[in-house]
């Protein structure tokens, strides 16, 4: 069975990338991933924040994009406070630790992002998954610390893995990432050249929004290749 | 309504006092207590953690025993991965928060310990609660950083509060500490001197396990008068 996998986006504080994997140990979590951590790795506050956690402080792998980072997975879910207006899917860390759980069990991977310290995701990285995690929290305060974050996201993926009933539902293969990746950028050319994006303005969001409907569909390997050979059709027209 | 009462006992690092404070605000928690913190208090590190959270900082009441920081409060949790061996109940956190809310709906004062960041709460602290808290964690790797305890704590509270249903059961109004204290004072200075602690090594496990006796039957005011004259009435003879 897999584990999600914790992906921190331009993490500032090395303190707080040591916290989160420590909390990850906490809670049995074991692969965290890096896209151009501030400060560079390894750091050495992370290390001595990490208590317990050395092994996935040494195995941590280094990205220079999300997209890198990510395209392995199946599944991404964006933790964020904000971004609740985006036509995706918003799950409570617990709806999300019981979503996650069948595609784990078919040993699929799952990727769960945290943003920067300041400012969280933007819009075009939470683009990027298929559904958005909001922590419940004080409206006024909603401005949770990145290693708070991870380990309540953490503590409630541990909570279902105990929790786990020993039917596992039937998961079909999701497609990875760099696959989807391939589809759309296969797609926006092909669009480019047809005039959809009629201003260099509005290219940015139609972009956004189509792939934000195609990712909802949780694609699987086949059914991209499908998509792929219908553009490939309409474009030879 | 009341919220919980969020007491670190001897808390070492001022970022993570701050880090807990940050955390409570972010799920409405208000009122924190420090009992004897290493480093004094005001301390710089807890208020530049703190963010968001300087009401709670500035609002922090200091207390030099552990008895007089629970004194007003009616309802005591003591949270620790270890001491599960104690006579008495042992909670999720999941499970805590539900049992705090009746009372805290009555407007009763529940305090939630959190111990020093090595070590924890001593049996003799612990035994002080009318039950335990442990947060589920990887069986190897059971020590959680203080604020991240206090957090995930904070976290179930809000759930629970959201979750709210308008119904309110009805809640006997549980006598505060001091007056729990004051009857064990009476009882135990009785009971030496009918000889009751055998041996001097044996009084303080004696008095521990008469003491969470009496804990867990959470008593009122008038219950702890009624005890009190029971002992008063035997020691007559």
């Amino acid at each position: 069975m897999n584990r999600p996998i914790v992906i921190l986006v331009n993490p500032q504080m090395g303190e707080n990338i040591g916290a989160a994997a420590r909390a990850m140990k906490n809670f049995g979590l074991r692969e965290l991933r890096l896209v151009e951590p501030r400060d560079g790795w390894p750091n050495p506050a992370a290390e001595s924040m990490a208590k317990g956690a050395e092994d996935i402080i040494s195995a941590v792998q280094v990205f220079s994009s999300l997209q890198d980072a990510i395209a392995d997975c199946q599944h991404v879910y964006a933790t964020s406070g904000q971004l609740k207006s985006m036509p995706k899917a918003v799950y409570t860390p617990r709806q999300a630790a019981e979503a996650m759980q069948p595609p784990l069990n078919a040993h699929q991977r799952v990727a769960l992002l945290f943003g920067r310290e300041r400012t969280g995701l933007t819009v075009e990285e939470a683009a990027l998954a298929r559904a958005i995690v909001t922590i419940p929290t004080h409206p006024d305060h909603y401005s949770l610390n990145l290693a708070q974050a991870v380990v309540i996201c953490a503590y409630e993926h541990w909570l279902q893995l105990m929790d786990e009933k020993s039917s596992l539902p039937i998961v079909p293969e999701a497609a990875p990432m760099m696959e989807i990746e391939g589809f759309f950028m296969h797609l926006e050319r092909d669009l480019e050249a047809t005039g959809f994006f009629k201003t260099a303005e509005l290219r940015p969001t139609m972009v956004r929004n189509l792939r934000s409907l195609f990712l909802k569909a949780q694609l699987t390997s086949q059914e991209v290749r499908t998509l792929r050979g219908v553009v490939r059709s309409l474009s030879r027209r």
